[in-house]
């Protein structure tokens, strides 16, 4: 059985959106699939009620607090220690659920993450990862996209092995191309740090590096299917990228390409390298968005994820 | 008089598409703005032949060499002296020119630029800058687009400056805010670096800081005139625009925000902190591009850019 773990009361519009997206995926999950919702039992109640659903169709696990979206991370997810985030980690690293989804507040789940779950043996610093379309009709991974702003040589190294066994493993690629991101293709371009990266990733065969990789080609396709660059970086790229088609969508240009920018499709990021599999969805999650995270964490359960990464880990 | 040089072997295109920028020049530039064609005299004259153009209408400095767009910048610049580049560079530091521009090998431009001209007192380092169109109809100036990977927060704080003038004296801002590109908007947020720009910043009366900006709302408009960031995350964030617009472009989507991101409008890269104008062009410049890239030379002469950026670097 694969026991998915939901945030009721994360996100924008929640418990309302988090409920109706429960409802969309339970005909999309397996049958050996339970989610569980948690948070507020009579908030959760209400809103079955207002939708004329039977709340007794829901696992719910109560939970009396509430993060809110301003509070500070850290200190609320300390502080709030019956908080649907910190009884979800909770639960989580007791095994009462194979994986935790949260639409919530992303610094309390980053602080979960790493505080409760712990970093995987070997891994330097964990990461959290984001897909972008590109032009040849598939996706690429880009990480980190904002977990680590001051990044060493190292552990863009090992964010590239998380990124190789990610792409293998959830987007179905064989033998997954990891380029560098940076401001030319030669190996002498860049930050001190940029350099140094390439020098590690080009010495070694625990993954398929391409070289560099620039921004202009980054939706192109055809290059590469992970793309790694520091937390800095990669949060600008990813922003960048979601106001460029905030912006196309205001204007009114509607063309399929740049629908698959929505991220409702993706369901979330996932945070990679802790012991378990979480993922962090948009704060304006809809309930297509809530689904498709649910199927992202019940598929990274299925394939065992976290097993692939904590092996390779421990393999380096 | 303003005597503008440029580069008549510098482009994918050039002379042919230098020569025809000089011609649809001359019916936009003043009438005591003189334009000085820098290359070899056969090939301009071959090429004026070719077109039917009347050679004699050029004032040409001729240079024997030309620097290829794959030659090694800074080995090219100094070994090739009598090139367009460095013949350029020398008539600008003797004073027979009074800004030079080049659409050809970008690394050569900023050897000359540093080598030959020299950074201003009191400045770091200089940097390249560039136009980014906004929603609401207006540009905003960032800056560093490449020059610089390894930034230290008082050199950001620095580049500010330089924004800040540039956008006064040749975007007609009259008081520029500034912003520092962040991955959030508290104080708090981002690099250690970033942070201590951030400090450094909003305890200053030297320019009008107005704090952090995120990448998403980078197009929005109403937020800032004038964007501070390193050179690697500017010329990230200024290849995926481009690269944006390509696609764009390529799909056929057709409207006039896009349109706006077209290169040719702003004619080229201004080097900025250096004791001279000089402007970098892209290297596909159409006749369109060059001519810019020559109005914005004239412009940046006439309005005294190089003469405010330095006083400013004085007054520190």
């Amino acid at each position: 059985m694969i026991r998915i773990g939901i945030d009721a009361m994360g996100g924008d519009y929640a418990p309302e959106n988090v409920i109706l997206g429960v409802i969309d995926a339970y005909s999309h999950i397996g049958s050996d699939t339970k989610i569980f919702l948690i948070g507020d039992q009579e908030k959760i109640t209400e809103v079955c009620r207002h939708y004329g659903l039977d709340s007794g169709n829901f696992v719910v696990i109560h939970a009396s607090q509430t993060l809110g979206m301003g509070e500070h991370p850290v200190s609320a997810y300390l502080h709030k220690s019956d908080s649907s985030v910190s009884v979800g980690f909770n639960k989580l690293v007791e095994g009462e659920i194979d994986a935790f989804a949260s639409a919530g507040n992303t610094g309390a789940m980053l602080t979960g993450s790493v505080m409760t779950l712990k970093t995987l043996p070997g891994l330097l610093r964990p990461c959290i990862s984001a897909q972008i379309p590109l032009a040849d009709g598939k996706n690429m991974l880009i990480l980190d996209v904002g977990l680590n702003t001051d990044t060493k040589p190292a552990m863009l190294y090992q964010f590239a092995i998380l990124g190789s066994i990610y792409a293998k493993t959830m987007m179905g690629i064989e033998n997954p191309r990891v380029a560098l991101l940076n401001i030319g293709t030669e190996s002498k371009k860049g930050t001190v740090s940029a350099q140094e990266a390439y020098r590690l990733m080009s010495n070694t065969s625990e993954f398929n590096f391409v070289g560099n990789m620039e921004a202009n080609v980054m939706f192109s396709g055809g290059i590469a299917d992970v793309l790694v660059t520091d937390g800095f970086v990669g949060n600008v790229c990813l922003k960048q990228a979601e106001g460029m088609y905030e912006m196309i969508s205001r204007l009114g240009v509607r063309h399929p390409f740049f629908g698959r920018f929505n991220y409702e499709y993706y369901g979330g990021t996932p945070v990679l390298g802790v012991t378990a599999p979480v993922i962090i969805g948009h704060g304006a999650s809809t309930p297509l968005a809530i689904r498709n995270m649910i199927l992202e964490a019940e598929k990274a359960v299925k394939n065992q994820l976290v097993d692939k990464l904590k092996n390779a880990m421990l393999c380096q």
